[in-house]
């Protein structure tokens, strides 16, 4: 079997984002830990880690941290019935991938009573919907939210429900830039707010429209951020209905054209063999998740 | 001089995340950026970039774009007279390291009038206030929020505030974890909620009332999606008081001890011959932040 100290290491690792950090996880040395890694790179023959800050995986490093987090899933089951087997006995955790919007609008309120009663403890991932999956694939989550729906090998997903989004902005915002301006083409000409290089809703919005080409932006990779931008007069952008539900009923934010809503859907990725704990999360966000996000389609 | 074609590739290559999409922004096919940048390697005898997703710059790419950076910031005055000089002239643009808390409370009011006014495109970049420095360093921004004061050799330093957080939790939870419990030990038991590997504040929070050692704890690396797991009765945390006053007014949040609350200063650190532009903004947040931030010691 493989040396699961050396694996643990290089979990930590990334995990920590740091070797000195990860070595105060472990309870060991600092140099403890740059060993193991050293021993694991000389038994693999080749670097698991670009030395960096943060250190990133290398390829083969993203492939052995993907078996680890496969492996604790399953231990996690046995712990339940063989409780002293673990050295080093911690709550049960979940590293999980999802988007800034999900974060904010119905996961928390969606898992929460899960969590509480199974004493769970989650590690929430950011990332963008249309890319959540690579941080599966790199073996760093349990699970993730994505708008994909394709699973990956080992793994299933399942269709949570979809997320509305609208174009909205401030009414100072709309005088300014487009009120008595015919047509769409005023929105190439007004600064939009993109969360960041992932997200395309804006990109596909305007394609909707009819306009394409480059558009001034600011970038706010914060869900939140992005709609006091909008409310301070900076920005148009697509947001979620559910975030901005009080934004909508008093007028703060309005509709920047004619356009349709964008719906993303949201599917759940989980591995097949992700344990017991994680299929009942599964089962419990199959019912819960459908409260928040729209199920039939259009 | 520098073959800035070269160092324009590398910087976007960063910038936009991908070698694709750098060469989206920069009307170029891929396989020109990739021999941009191998040319570029060639000239310095070492790579500049890890190839990855996203690729990172390596430590002689991180000083190049922070040349890159210092060389565009002082493009910028010149282009105010000569603005026939720029090949392809796109708005003003300035690239802004902060916390996720400083955007949702303070930054975006103190910072918009300046925006609208010069009409400036912001890239907002989320970082700890305890690292943000490093983006500087790394020659990815042109002016970081930070609470460390000392500034970088060419760059000043200029005192905002301090933000005052308060360590909080739900009712609900108070009653679960802590009420009827005599000292603050019971909130080692509590599961706290940590932004990310580098948030200090709940450490330094039980560090002051001479608590030590491991503590159960969620990862949620946003700000808004903190307050939601406080809301849904997951766990405590140090939070804004800026961010929460609904909360502490309606009583949603408490406090969960009678602990004192966390002063974190704020450096506003911006590079000393980075353009009139940066000045002007410099100048205008020194008069704006106050409004927001605390300004006599704790």
């Amino acid at each position: 079997m493989f040396d699961y100290k050396l694996l643990a290491a290089l979990a930590a690792v990334i995990e920590q984002a740091g070797f000195e950090r990860a070595a105060q996880a472990l309870g060991l040395s600092q140099s403890a830990v740059s060993q193991r890694i050293k021993l694991l790179e000389a038994r693999v023959g080749q670097p698991v880690l670009l030395r960096g800050a943060p250190p990133q995986p290398t390829e083969l490093g993203q492939r052995l941290l993907n078996h680890v987090q496969q492996v604790r899933l399953l231990e996690r089951d046995l712990q339940g019935q063989v409780p002293e087997l673990d050295e080093n006995r911690l709550p049960e955790r979940l590293r999980i991938a999802l988007n800034a919007d999900s974060l904010l609008t119905w996961w928390t309120a969606a898992v929460a009573p899960f969590c509480i009663a199974n004493r769970v403890l989650i590690d929430h991932v950011l990332e963008d919907q249309d890319v959540a999956l690579k941080r599966m694939r790199a073996g760093e989550v349990a699970a993730c939210v994505c708008a994909v729906e394709r699973p990956l090998a080992g793994a299933r997903s399942l269709f949570l429900g979809a997320m509305r989004y609208r174009a909205l902005a401030s009414p100072a915002f709309i005088d300014r830039y487009l009120a008595g301006k015919a047509g769409p083409q005023a929105l190439l000409q007004a600064p939009a707010i993109v969360f960041g290089p992932d997200d395309q809703l804006q990109h596909r919005y305007l394609a909707s429209l009819g306009l394409t080409g480059a558009f001034a932006h600011h970038l706010c990779p914060s869900s939140e951020g992005f709609v006091r931008l909008m409310e301070n007069d900076m920005g148009w952008g697509l947001v979620p209905e559910l975030q901005v539900q009080n934004e909508l009923r008093s007028g703060a934010l309005r509709d920047v054209s004619s356009g349709q809503p964008i719906d993303v859907p949201l599917y759940w990725h989980h591995w097949r063999n992700g344990g017991e704990l994680l299929a009942e999360l599964t089962g419990y966000l199959s019912r819960s998740a459908g409260r928040w996000l729209i199920q039939a389609g259009g």
